[in-house]
């Protein structure tokens, strides 16, 4: 048995105490990791510190919601628990726990356990395959897909929302412990942060890229024939946008070319701080290719604007090189609101699109226009893959949060707490995969999240909730 | 004044001592980057060792080189040189040192200098920008004019064949030194090796790899009606053909898919010994869409095929997800020799087309056929854009090595140490820019080789030339 | 507030598991170090799993009193814990953990917390000094009362056995919470073990050495009177023997001569393993001055003789630079036995004294002649300092084991796991200062520990218990 | 054949550029230490840069030796020399070289060299012992004879003052090279510098110190019966002191007391920056025995006074415990001037001697009274032992350097350099050994040099002799 989770390669202290996975030595010995975001952490830290007595070492949210865990467990008394113990403790966590969360723990001596929230925001999933010595099978959780295909292991299956999953020695168990709440996948997963050959939740976010694309075409056609506009050649930005803007290029009938040239080794590990590093940057690390801009009308596709920067910056090099007009398209819809289910967006005011029309955000980006997927259109491009899911949570573009308790007041103290912790940031992906040394899973997780190409986003769990000065697990205590 | 030199990330003590930029002392103190490969190494050791008497530290030719030019100085017996002196020890260089050489020094209270082998194999070109305080220019010297790009330095020129260049705080001094050799630029530059939106004597990659696409076009098309086949969708193996296969899906009217996801997170600095660990790499590098693939005659585009064991596990994966038919077609000619130029190309033994017709080529890596470029059609779709040019090296293609000196003897030689220092290979890419702390340019160098697509090619300026136990210049000496 | 030990400067995954302090979140928060070593940890090891459902993960017991502490104080159930709640806690653990145990902990929140176990067999006090704003007090914990020196603090007063201390921010407040056990502190620490200046129980660890001194000095008189010979010259084998050898010297009225000269340079980082190397090492470490030896009759003073490996090398060493006898004396009687209380001394069959007659010690080491302490002379020396002590643990002389418990097969054990751990071993020794980042602390405690000089003796709180391959508390778990 | 340098365990990238052996690879190849410290570099670096057109990379006077050692071999012009041509290499070094240098070399293909200054103020030799294979013989250079005592060879013989030896695979030669120069060593090195059990030219240290001590009891006898005192215990601070202190106890038949107990672990790698840093460390280092100095005339022995900064706080700390008067005998004369020769003083100002009387400088360090050895009686201490040195350098005493050139114009200049180089110094040892992985030689230099208990010198062969911002050799070049 083993654990993995994927961190950014980020450095400093901070970083290193919020490490995950977790563990607890009692009850009975637990190691847990968490991807996802929890909303009401100020009463759940209340419940430890005056009911549970558990010393909560870091602000992140994943220790949190291992203690909730493990307090449970322990309210057993027993010497050895058994499934039905542990689906207990689970199920009491769902109705304590609000927010996103899809979870992976082992349990020492017993086996490993996967959750996921009730409105199954977060991805998490299961495989297996023959074991090596050719008796049994060996399982694996992961977030997504693709890390079961990297390993070899096959029967990929999601953990339903609400749902728990307990893996022994000789026996698989699942049950729906969470109740009564709407089926709401992140749909910012398809646009953006999954990869693109993950098949999530039973759908394709390859193919729900190209359906983006051709619904993204019908909407470009109806924007331009209306300005009295058109387009002479679609340039993706590389690389996540390269699956729509093809479909979408071939639905308008317009010539697709490679007109950014990525450079593959300015990468994430360059991440520079400041506005002004971040401009430097796109420029090392994307070269517009004059051939394919010069005294063209050039349609460029991203998959969303966030910040606006890397857009402005895109937009800039193109005309460096001579495009007569720039026009760019989004398959996602304005983003205005903030993810609090752990996306690591700016905050509000930071988003181009806050209290923007689309007319100031081509304004704002220098763009002679900007054309975004409709909402309608952008769900109806993942959803119709599984029609069986009737809502997602487009908080971002809507700023309806689907599990409540997200009010002005939370986001206006989440927003205090982000500019305090601007420097102690540094931050946590998804879940990597159980097998192994970890070495595939290793950054598996935030796999389309290439700052400069689509606006930086950063990908976490567990934000520093405050700003104590917290420090590594193994070098003091925050006591 | 700085230098900097680009190295593979490997670690290992002999590696360290082999890390570029040299440094002597005596005379005035020179500092030295290389990139290339010599091929006369042992007469100029004995050189060294009997006339010169210096002490060659390493096995590495770069450090040869710089001893050679040091040499050539110190025989002038001046306090001060000039510009004149250097030109004269650059042009003796030139008729000692046999094969490619784009070399860099820094001349401690004098100046910077290029100079590039008398058949300009390897690139290398010079830029300027305004000084930072407003007077003045900065110069920089560099492999490829992308590295000029991303530092804000324009007027991109090429040092031409044989010509030295020689800048101090007053002026920029050029000179043709090396006289009477063809110009014969490596064209595998362009095939693989050059980043796509460099220009490299005169020429830009980019172009010539769209035009690889339409001759390639013409060839497949010939091929297809001969064999009575056809192809329903063309796909690229990302990153580096996607240029051409563009190109070649337009021309044939067949759609282009992105079939291959690549995952961006096991990268180079993932590249695993052995063929068995390679396999497992491209299989998590790559991962094979089976919308793409199902039940389609499917062309694949890639620019060259070297060892084919890539090949091999791309086709395996397309048939795996579906394909009827898998056509392989090549941006390049069948490689049958080695590389005796400065690009690490597997020994001849290892490559699958050397003593094989184009037939078992197909049949050693699983493909129904393969479509090679000719050579002819190669040549022109690099030289229609500098007629000036009048031949390339294509040695790998033809065995035919335009600085002669090339002969079964030398290969057998080259094979017998490429074998002995299989464990201490590591090595050493071009040269990188001489701006900053050399942060950008770190890895600028060798950009498209990413070995699981576009199989395995490292990339030497200078092999480890003998199985000696060198370590670090640091440490000890292997006196 | 902080806390701090002390650990040889090894290196390995193992020891960093197993570093101190440990920590436990469950209830409360609390982390705790130990000094010493139990000898019932099967039976608490069943207990953790059967009842408390505590995950042990390491082989420490040092993890396993602090758990054993952390279920005594979640038993109370109360979310806040009072001085009485953690008093019963400690008088509960006294009952339960049978061995040597001097222990520091912090309770999150509420203060620092010391307490001894009832026979008092090692060593721990407070200290106190003004705060620094000037208001208040400062307190420490330490082993040793150098520590408290050294730090400026004062009034250092020794926690009694089965005494506890709590020290919050209002009060300090100390307990006699284990009853019914004879005070029986650990009499190497005086022979060997801690520092010259420290006092420890009242008695100064310099005049009890003083005191040894004098009352050896009888003891030779009297053997090299029946023996009729006579001796030139006193040589203390530096550093530990210095101050019994010097008084030694002057109540013979013999010269006393620095014949050893120690070499500062290779030291406890240097430890070599294996036999040989330590013989190599005794050579690198010490150098003996041939004026002081030749044709002499020598008298070497040394603090004991545990393997005799060290005192075999010296008394040759001696020879070889040409004395004419060479006669070896011990502040101490013949070690024979293991120490289970927190000394790594070597198992009994590695004792030269085991099963010996002095006569075939002295062989065994190459001496002419061995005189020992007598064990009432070694027991007055120290105890004259403090009457109230009735006794003192002597088991390493006489094998009697004061805590009971410790039988043949509880021995045997012992050895048989030292056999296992040979290679894992490591490491911990006594308490460091809890003040400030721990600098000055560092080390202070395994003050007299120099190998070469005397016998190697390791200090451990807690060697590894069994053979299973354990790993780092952040890495990975053993469930 | 290797090569090893002593070097103090700092940090930072200066020194790294700085650490010896340092390479030439032309001509031949040459790797070089050396010990001590030249006074004419101005001169010599003005002939590397107009007449041997060296270019010197650091400010390391051990770079510039080298370099005349390889400028010279270098005008022989031969394809092969011989040791006619290296014994007239260092000749002629001797005459352009002024200072204080025992230097190692290795000559590719050739052997191993070393030689000594005219004036011999620094010490070298060589020692033998049999090859492992049972033929032939292994040689050892070393700067003390202890380095071969711990490493099995024997036969040690000096270097002597200008004479070289080349020691090849068939041979061993020796030549005196250099003439006309007084033989001269520096007094210090049996005052503090060198190992005890060390013999140097011919003076075993132990036993010069020995004397030291008996010539220090009758000017102490002398002084007390003048002033009218008595002291009634003598006290080494340990360690350098205690073989004179015990000699001085004796004569003067007073009590030898360890009244300052050490604590090994507070080292000279915690050698803190700072006047407050260093008196807090003397406090972690030592501590006073009350026992021993209650209620007494106290005398402490110490080997030298320097800055007066250690003498001083051991003096409080004597006085802390009750001492009654304070006696301070120095087994050295006042040290009123610079060391220019290799071993780091502090410069003049910081001498506490300078410009000191005897009363003066007592009031300074807060003793009752402060007793120096005479120089007269300094010099027969040591001479006794081989009447054949007819000299010493003694001008740290004197102000009179041995080589001429050092006037208030090179000291001033020595000063400003000094101070400019506060934070960039770290420094450089004696020699280490030449033989295996230098284990048993590193550290092995600077034996008595421990900080706290001698007042601080350092040791360095070269300090950075500007303030420029040299940097390391493998990264990037001061051109």
């Amino acid at each position: 048995m083993g654990i993995g989770h994927v961190r950014y390669p980020t450095a400093g202290s901070s970083n290193h105490a919020e490490a995950q996975p977790f563990y607890v030595n009692s009850p009975y010995g637990i190691v847990f990791a968490h991807n996802g975001n929890l909303i009401n952490t100020a009463e759940l830290l209340q419940f430890m510190d005056q009911t549970a007595h558990r010393h909560i070492n870091t602000s992140s949210d994943s220790e949190l919601l291992l203690n909730i865990f493990a307090d449970n467990l322990q309210k057993t008394g027993k010497f050895r628990i058994n499934e039905e113990d542990i689906f207990n403790a689970i199920r009491d966590l769902m109705q304590q726990c609000k927010g996103a969360y899809a979870c992976v723990a082992m349990l020492a001596g017993f086996g490993i356990i996967a959750f996921r929230d009730p409105h199954g925001i977060r991805p998490v999933g299961l495989a297996s395959r023959a074991a090596a010595g050719g008796q049994g099978k060996d399982y694996l959780f992961a977030s997504e897909s693709v890390v079961a295909d990297a390993s070899g292991f096959t029967d990929w299956e999601d953990v339903k929302p609400g749902e728990a999953v307990i893996i022994t020695r000789s026996s698989v168990s699942r049950r729906q412990v969470g109740h009564g709440a709407a089926f709401a996948p992140d749909i910012f997963e398809y646009v953006y942060f999954a990869r693109p050959d993950s098949v999530l939740d039973g759908i394709s976010v390859y193919r729900s890229r190209m359906a983006m694309g051709d619904a993204l075409a019908d909407e470009v056609e109806r924007v331009l024939r209306e300005k009295q506009l058109s387009v002479d050649v679609v340039i993706p930005v590389p690389d996540t946008s390269r699956v729509a803007a093809l479909n979408l290029a071939q639905k308008l009938n317009v010539p697709y070319r490679e007109g950014f040239i990525k450079n593959r080794y300015v990468g994430r590990t360059f991440i520079m701080p400041g506005q002004q590093m971040r401009r430097k940057n796109v420029r090392r690390k994307l070269n517009a290719m004059a051939l394919e801009f010069a005294n063209k009308n050039v349609l460029i596709v991203d998959d969303s604007i966030v910040r606006g920067t890397t857009s402005k910056e895109i937009i800039q090099m193109a005309k460096d090189v001579g495009a007569k007009k720039v026009i760019v398209a989004s398959c996602a819809p304005p983003i205005r609101y903030s993810n609090v289910y752990g996306i690591d967006m700016p905050s509000r005011m930071e988003l181009v699109a806050h209290n923007k029309s689309t007319e100031e955000i081509a304004e704002a980006i220098g763009a002679d226009l900007v054309i975004f997927q409709t909402l309608p259109d952008l769900i109806s491009s993942v959803r119709q893959f599984n029609t069986d899911i009737s809502t997602f949570d487009c908080s971002v573009f809507t700023g309806e949060y689907v599990t409540g308790g997200v009010d002005e007041d939370y986001l206006a103290g989440l927003e205090r707490l982000r500019a305090d912790n601007v420097k102690a940031k540094a931050i946590v992906g998804g879940l990597g995969p159980l097998e192994g040394k970890g070495g595939g899973g290793v950054a598996e997780r935030p796999n389309g999240a290439s700052g400069a190409a689509s606006d930086d986003i950063e990908v976490t769990s567990s934000e520093s909730k405050n700003g104590a000065d917290t420090v590594g697990l193994h070098n003091s205590w925050k006591l």
